[in-house]
């Protein structure tokens, strides 16, 4: 085991005082923090707590070297990303053996579809690693929807667009409540899975959920065919209720 | 529409320090809050953030008539929860017609199986009503398991142990991670359906996550037939890992 010990840091889906006071706590006496962001923009996570650090703290930044939205059945792609997560984590590793916490960021919840986890699991038995749980993007955009996802005893499904899509009927025709996520050039293809199954008038799609840029609208007033990643499809819950 | 309005305010899983900032500052100027209870027993939402309180703010204390825990398809179980919920709805308004804010405490998220939710059904047209999301128990549970519960497009299905054998069988057979609760007096049945499907051997059981008396096993360990309210199962995804 070696001395420094890491954090993973749930900062919320968005907005700044949607962080948990522990998360908050850890952050604001961070000397090192770790973050993943795409190539040539700003980190999320990063961008979320920004206003939380002190000066002059070393910041490690883990830029995707692909996006992670294609297809995850791609050799390639297990390669590349399994290189980047091993690099990571040789830089993480070389600051946790100088005896410095580092602190790595993580949108949302830290163990709920997250690269976090990639970490996690390389280095849970080389050094001490504390997970701090945070609110997913998934409550913020139910939330933002103003309707309860989820009553009485209603099934809870979240899937991912990633997904094919006779696999995706195939696991939304026991659920009740449906939350999509990784959406984004998926758009079309669950837009007719909803259409299908008759679930498309009473979808939700929320972007950015709980950001500055907030959008809340009924799946069938949206036009445009592109969304940003922030993109979740809601489809709440009946529930049975007294 | 009435002056005041209803914060409905998630305190998340059990941690005082796992609370939003955003609850944090809407609590710690609450002149009035609203909580539910169970009979003689202290709110468990109101204990979380109970030392966040002013003093002698006006309290609005909610007990529940009867368990949660009983069968939803009860007419008689129906029918004395709607009047509950009529009469809390009374309370609350009252204090909201006199311009005061009141503030619904609630465990975990507000609109994830909450209580929280009959109060905002019947309400959201009469009053404001501003809604923080927070950190589920679930969440809580899987931090505490220490493995992330959903990797790649793994998906996660959320699940009441109040349902029928037949259906909850009939509802997880195509999912990849699994989060049962309302576990109470149904544990045998989920024990069995768990050995059917051959998902307990990696099941585990987190007893009031993120609390001072958290307990995480593994199923198979368990030997006791009764289990504390709150009490999730947790079966995690094992995606594609890069």
């Amino acid at each position: 085991m070696s001395n420094g010990t890491i954090y993973g840091v749930g900062v919320g889906p968005g907005d700044p005082d949607l962080i948990s006071l522990k998360a908050y706590n850890i952050i604001k006496k961070a000397k090192c923090i770790a973050y993943f962001k795409k190539k040539e923009k700003n980190g999320i996570a990063y961008g979320i707590i920004k206003q939380y650090l002190k000066k002059n703290i070393f910041e490690i930044a883990m830029p995707y070297p692909i996006t992670t939205e294609i297809s995850f059945l791609s050799l390639e792609y297990k390669k590349v990303l399994s290189n980047f997560y091993d690099d990571c984590c040789k830089r993480i590793l070389s600051e946790i053996n100088q005896n410095s916490d580092v602190i790595i960021l993580c949108e949302g919840d830290p163990f709920f579809y997250g690269s976090f986890m990639h970490i996690h699991t390389r280095l849970y038995n080389k050094t001490k690693i504390i997970v701090v749980p945070g609110i997913t993007g998934m409550s913020a955009a139910w939330t933002a929807t103003n309707l309860p996802i989820t009553w009485g005893d209603d099934i809870l499904t979240v899937i991912m667009g990633t997904m094919e899509k006779k696999e995706i009927i195939k696991r939304i025709q026991n659920s009740d409540a449906l939350v999509f996520m990784k959406i984004g050039k998926h758009f079309q293809k669950i837009r007719q899975i909803l259409k299908e199954l008759s679930l498309f008038d009473c979808a939700y799609l929320v972007e950015n959920a709980s950001m500055l840029n907030e959008k809340v609208r009924k799946l069938k007033e949206v036009q445009e065919t592109s969304l940003p990643y922030f993109s979740i499809i809601i489809i709440h819950g009946n529930g049975r209720r007294p």
